[in-house]
């Protein structure tokens, strides 16, 4: 067996096999982006200059929220990485990773990060020896191509969790993916299953008529709501989230807002967990990763349920807050720039720690298995107004 | 807002708008097994006896391994239950527990465990404090049950999770959930992303001709072969496990393989966790729950790779096994009846502590991204004679 040997053989074949996914406005954007990156330091090592790469400076210093721009947004302080003996290899493997990926674009494939820190394994002196070490570089990577609008994704650095599942009123208009044809994919007949979304989500287009996206928390809960046809009846979409939402979930939702410009109502647990993570992540981001929000939050989210107020008007059976959760809560409203910036906000979450409880949302099926369906979505969908936002 | 005073109706409402989704036959199976363990009960009650509930004992001394069966089975060794001044509690609930599932059949509905937990708070005395005793109460029914052949799923207790993703040669036939007419679901067609496995596959069927299906442990390593159509080139079906695969997706791996007759091969990480957890249980289930391994295991699968031996056949790149790791190829090698049946498995398991490295399946990446595509699988594919059992 000789697996050298076939190596650029393999690379070949598959390549000419498959059809660009993502339009070619995008792609050549992307190669645009990353061969000025190489040109401009090229040019500096022509004129005898120190080559240097820019990046947005990730710490919770340089991250600001502006309501009216609606998530966490990274700021203008950059960091700048010059070439010295010191550098001098993590910066080749910076260029190197940069090269992998236009590669991935030129053959139409990509990398998750444990595969691009085993392709590593070939770059001789520029090889990782800890994915730790990769994992890094991508992110300076992807943190300075933020700056040019280009996400991880579009580099073709893909997450190795997919989607959660998704059903109802909405039609996903993929390709194949070895004629690059289009493929409808209609999501009101997955019967008691679902579909999934793919690992990168960029090149695909929608088709719905749905008065709103329902971003569920538990995949119980969403196993309810589509066994029992609640798309159907709300004319919606739903979306299981399966805990704080992954990358493409979320891209998928925003993508899927944007281009219908549909609302998207988020139904989580009562917890400052439902509240401050998985809710504010899909809502505004995260402040440990600013430079990503532009791609993956989802401002125009709102809070359906269950809040403090649904505790109390539902009688819902609750769980006392644990020390973690009060810390949680405390933290959100004294360090948190979305919850600091929104009195709503402040009051539930206050509200909360007075009552010194948390319920789930399967905690209504106190009142009926298909209560939730029945009468608490209706109701609450009834004054979608009144949701926090 | 009076919650209570809805309740009967939504249930009634939710019941008629929808149809069975489980043959008849298989459902009237169920009542009668719950209705001729009430009414045994009763009888004796009656005839002034102690009622009692007999179930399988559930312990590794009542666990044992037939090579010709294929699974870890569960024993002969009965555990019973008397009712008596101190079990009185528990007694009632599990018999409330029963009433629920033959009501959730009625009405075409389901509960999770955690669901079932919330619904108990109406069950006045009977009503469980924590969600660990009604979980308990509901693997005691789950056991009593498996003895006359019915699964959790058959009484409507579904799990939290649902199953893996899916794609390939394979149209899944599920049902509408409202209107319950069939659905072909068509697994060719879903672009960059995939079918995802409902909470509850007892009433699927399948149509397919493919050669066989390759159980897959990452989701990145998933992506790549769908975004690739391998599928379409194999003519196979793929499925995520994500790891250690769920209840879903085992038992929809074992439906699919038994009514189609079509193999299944594994391809996960060369490590103990791969080889004795995620492996171990897909084919002949878990030792602590035997009595579910008759619904779960998939007997017939076989382990494709990545094997120890594949390590040096191709190069691959290695991590050192840590102390977890060993401790956990010694504990198969001494307590697990499986590898200990299994000469080459043993041989296997020995080759790896003795070479002392895990290698994970994206390590192929080496070789150029699409070498699994292009060269492992189908070099491996076309000896599946010398597959480890």
């Amino acid at each position: 067996m000789s697996p050298r040997a076939t190596k650029k053989k393999t690379t070949r074949k598959t390549a000419s096999k498959r059809r660009k996914m993502v339009t070619d406005a995008t792609d050549r954007h992307t190669i645009g982006c990353i061969d000025s990156t190489a040109s401009t330091l090229y040019q500096r090592i022509l004129r005898k200059g120190k080559p240097e790469l820019k990046s947005p400076v990730r710490s919770l210093s340089n991250v600001h929220f502006d309501p009216k721009v609606g998530y966490l947004e990274i700021g203008k302080s950059r960091k700048v990485r010059t070439l010295t003996v010191n550098t001098v290899k993590s910066f080749a493997q910076t260029l190197k990773m940069m090269h992998l990926s236009k590669e991935m674009i030129g053959e139409d494939t990509f990398a998750t990060k444990r595969e691009a820190y085993y392709v590593s394994k070939n770059w001789d002196e520029a090889r990782f020896d800890e994915q730790s070490e990769s994992d890094t570089v991508m992110d300076d990577i992807e943190a300075m191509f933020s700056l040019d609008g280009v996400s991880r994704e579009q580099l073709r650095f893909y997450p190795e969790e997919h989607g959660g599942a998704v059903a109802g009123k909405l039609v996903v208009v993929d390709r194949d993916p070895v004629s690059g044809k289009p493929i409808d994919i209609d999501c009101t007949k997955f019967g008691t299953g679902a579909y999934t979304i793919p690992h990168s989500v960029e090149h695909l287009e929608f088709k719905t008529r749905a008065k709103f996206i329902l971003a569920i928390e538990t995949g119980g809960m969403f196993q309810r709501l589509q066994s029992h046809g609640f798309w159907d009846s709300a004319n919606c979409i739903i979306v299981s989230m399966g805990g704080v939402p992954t990358r493409a979930t979320r891209r998928f939702i925003r993508l899927l807002a944007d281009a219908r410009k549909i609302p998207v109502y988020a139904f989580v647990d009562c917890d400052p967990y439902g509240i401050s993570n998985i809710y504010r992540t899909l809502k505004v981001g995260s402040g440990n990763a600013a430079h990503l929000n532009k791609f993956f939050c989802v401002p125009q989210a709102r809070f359906l349920g269950v809040t403090p107020a649904d505790i109390e008007d539902y009688e819902l059976p609750t769980h006392p807050l644990l020390d973690v959760d009060v810390k949680r809560a405390k933290d959100a409203l004294k360090n948190d720039p979305f919850f600091k910036h929104s009195k709503p906000w402040r009051k539930a979450i206050e509200q909360l720690l007075k009552m010194g409880v948390r319920a789930e949302q399967q905690a209504l099926a106190k009142w009926g298995l298909n209560y939730v369906i029945e009468e608490y979505l209706p109701a609450k969908l009834s004054a979608s107004k009144a949701f926090l936002p």
